[in-house]
């Protein structure tokens, strides 16, 4: 059955594959101190424009969020981000369980302002109650989103400017970050974020990889021991080498561009077959990820051809789901897609 | 250079790479839902003769521990554990970090012993300041040890029978437990140690996987909603397949088995080479760490043509080092050593 | 000048500091295992008409919140409450702290309803993706609100009933409680909360005492081992006395009812001044909190004669204030602030 | 029934009752804002001979300890501390419910040494795996310690050094501190602690308030926000002024020198009685704990006249049992102990 609910229903991409075949023989030393991590961590900073930045590889997105999160704030901080974020709504309560609070900021589409962001700080010096509160202690945004949105470079300068305005670390999760960078109308770089942001994240599970997810912190901004930490928060893999090779291969000859290309292609062309048969768009994306909204009759033919996400309940007969493209995804897959739609009743 | 510092220093076994690859393409849902991890899980019961078990795949075993720990304990208990133990010495912190105390007994060789757990646990008892102390909640042991020691079933069964007197989980980590289980004179099945402990773990990472550890409890003892607290715990692979299938891979035609049993032929050759040059033992174990102590100047010699792992000072001029055999030592390799050694000043 | 700003402002109830110097001499075992404790708690089962309730004496609201929710909740679950509970906004984040998340509803005048709860809960399960997210846990409500609001007999029937139904303790902050029991038009009783709830507390800081909670359980609810993780949440006290001779005070001859009637008198008495100065009311309640609006300008008189609470910026121009009475306030100081309001220019 | 179980069986001194019912009715802030939070500070900065330090009041003992431990260390950090430690023993765990691990160290009669300190620093750098271990981020010493023993001002100072010289603060639990100060041979001053020490806390419960420790910060070693995390901790009181009143009474016309003078008097009368009736010393202090060794037929007698704290079993037939003074302790209570001894079978 045609599985489009997301972009890790497949394994890796076959260069990934290739290069633990190449290397599994090597003697490398554990813990991510082996010379793929090192290449990797290199590529990395020259494709981030950003020769002095720390990088580290962590296994998974969720792992990664509560580290980074857990490590920059103090205790009586919390992290700002939109209540439809991630780590506000589907991580299990990791941020919560680390100690600190998720101070939510209601959304557009997934995506919040500077504005608030502006707001929501000068409110809370000016209460004479703040002694007793929460205080907002870094940023967290997804680009893309958890929506499949993104921000414009103008938008991203602006959070940024703003958070260090008040000396708040910005912190971008990129789990999808390649579908962002590939978007077709995007302005954002892998530099502006590098140079934006205090910290974040490449996705490799999502783009390409088996698992694993680079971290990017501008000089200077990585807590001390940032090491240890990882390793209490059980992050790190004594076979650091898997998250070496495949970020050293994703950063090698463009391919983490490639991938990602290929899956807002896809992206495009299904959004194409899915304006033909006249599917109603819940939300429409430049990413790889779309949003339609269906009668829940509908979704009873469709359950029995295609695999996808239940997104949210519209209304009582209507639901939204969404499509995902990645890397796998082929023509074939589409006019798959495409047959199955035509038939619907 | 040679390389026999430790077992997780090469990729993983070549039937996984295999594997990995003939499944590349399949489309399977996330989150350990595929059908591999399900098959692994139902290898893994059969192989432990405990058909109603709950198994459960992770990262690493730092992760695996601190998971296992804070979601078995209630807030007022710790663990009981070598002060050597893993968890004590080596994890940085992390079961404190999920809020609980390891409560360390003096091991012997790595070990603990059943009338050591009884001595404290009645001890805590009749202390009528007992309340005002952290409660011991469960045992932790480890099969191998980290010491490379075993238990023999005798011990095991005792561990276990005061366990159950009191009350308390018994949890072991099997992060090298193929090591154990094919040690020649070892009289400790898996079906043993799945009827005597809780819960414990099947290590993957250490015995040919590149990452992975299978946990196996017993039934009726996995911790509600145990998912949603591994997730809590950013443990949860979003590309799950990664574990099912080298689990699968593993608990195929006795794979597991065999690559555990070919490091221990492996080991016992090392320790006739090591034994044939006379170098002393600081312990000499039944699995595939031994432990021998080294001049410092010696060390100075042996650092330039082999990579071990410097294990403790014994004295101002002696060294304990650690050397370990995996499924990928071979006999050329300890041909390397035997002549490395022979060539020593 | 002045002071209305809070119940909070003058020291004890006379009667109290009476049994202090009473029983100074009295030579009696500490950590709450005295007398006075145990006499203290027998009042409070029979005034709660629940002679198995399990009773026991933390210091302070915020203390008592955390310890509650932390030792009630299993790790993987949050706790239900209004946004403006005093739990989700002014106690620094402690519930976080102990590693749980606050599930904020959007409450009305401070309250939260019984289908609000139902809602919640069954559109979490209904969620396909809700092992990937917090659960309900527990429901925490407060009696009088932060907002000086009541809850209704028949309102809190039926969230019993609903927090039943779903198996989630209801948990009443009671830090003010004896002004809602006496307050005018209530038809909620001790009895009727000690049986609807499965948890609650008697304030005692902000009903005469200097300090101190009785903490109600009803038989069977208490988490194991509940001293012991009081004693964790640094929460109790050496000399227990204090906290046991003030509630065995409270609950002697009716005194705590008598304390809240008072207040609740001149809070009526306060109410009548501020309507015939026309003062506009922000909230008016039946509690002993007011809440009134005035322009930004009279302020800058008012704070010159009279002490208050600054609650919320009402628009550019206006702010509401909060003023409260107590067992300290009488008549005299309720004549201070009509010739205060009446100069008001 | 005579009752030398502890120094917190009475009540408060009475001047401090005398000041609560002085300051009853006088309109005060809360949450330590208040003009005798101020004062008392002020007078402990000058007992302290330091006019710039850091003053807060918190509640109790563990309270005090978890909270400042916390605040310091950074998440990758533990504390040293004696393995008798009372926060390594006696407070269920509380500092690793905070997320930190308690390093012990082997103590003789409570204290440990500069050396052990330096060596378990220096030993923990050399480690070539210390990243994969807890970091040591503070020491904690307590004077007196658990034991009653004391520091010489050499023994201090060295400890300071070491401290210092690897960056760790050094804090220290004065819950008995008075007695510490006037011990009739020690030549450690209120000045001296808190020169050496980073923080430290002037102990209030157990020397004659009835609850409160002072906590005395070096100028700029107080965490940031330190209040805030106070309440997060659950650790303020909303009627600050029950602290401020006491230790502004305990540190004027030096009435907390008074109090552990009496009870340091007491002590050595208690001493003489012991003496004189053979009874043999398990441990003798100069402060105002005791350490007695009684046959466990003897504790059958005694325990029909004389309450007492057990301390500790000494072998199959005899225990060890503390006995304590305290301001309270009077000539005619020593006498009863006399008359008891003296008709012990």
């Amino acid at each position: 059955m045609l599985n489009l609910s997301s972009d890790y229903v497949e394994g890796a991409h076959p260069l990934i594959l290739d290069a633990l075949i190449r290397t599994n023989m090597e003697q490398l030393p554990g813990y991510e101190m082996d010379s793929y991590c090192a290449s990797a961590a290199q590529k990395i900073r020259m494709a981030c424009e950003c020769p002095d930045a720390d990088v580290f590889f962590l296994v998974g997105g969720t792992q990664t969020n509560e580290t980074i999160i857990a490590t920059m704030l103090r205790p009586y901080e919390g992290v700002l981000c939109a209540q439809t974020g991630h780590i506000a709504v589907h991580e299990s309560g990791a941020v919560e369980y680390t100690g600190h609070k998720a101070l939510t900021l209601e959304g557009k589409d997934g995506k919040i302002s500077a504005e608030q962001i502006r707001d929501y700080v000068s409110s809370f010096y000016a209460d004479s109650n703040h002694e007793h509160m929460v205080f907002p202690g870094m940023v967290y945004i997804s680009h893309p989103t958890e929506y499949g949105t993104l921000y414009s470079l103008n938008e991203l300068t602006n959070i940024s400017e703003v958070c260090h305005a008040y000396h708040l670390p910005l912190f971008l999760d990129g789990a999808r970050l390649g579908y962002g960078l590939m978007s077709r109308n995007t302005d954002v770089t892998l530099g502006d974020i590098a140079r934006l942001c205090d910290v974040f994240y490449i996705g490799g599970t999502k783009v390409g990889a088996l698992c694993g997810e680079a971290v990017v912190f501008q000089p200077g901004r990585a807590p001390a021991h940032f090491i240890t930490m990882v390793k209490q928060h059980g992050a790190m893999l004594a076979k650091g080498r898997l998250l070496g090779i495949q970020f050293d291969t994703l950063f090698t000859n463009h391919l983490y561009e490639e991938i990602s290309k290929h899956a807002i292609e896809m992206a495009e062309s299904m959004k194409s077959i899915l304006h033909k048969h006249k599917i109603p768009f819940f939300l429409e994306t430049e990413t790889n990820q779309q949003f339609v909204t269906l009668k829940n009759t509908e979704l009873t033919y469709l359950s029995q051809h295609l695999i996808y996400s239940t997104w949210e309940p519209v209304d009582a007969e209507h639901t939204a789901i969404r499509l995902c493209t990645s890397w796998a995804t082929d023509s074939a897959k589409l006019e798959e897609l495409d047959s199955i739609l035509a038939n619907m009743p």
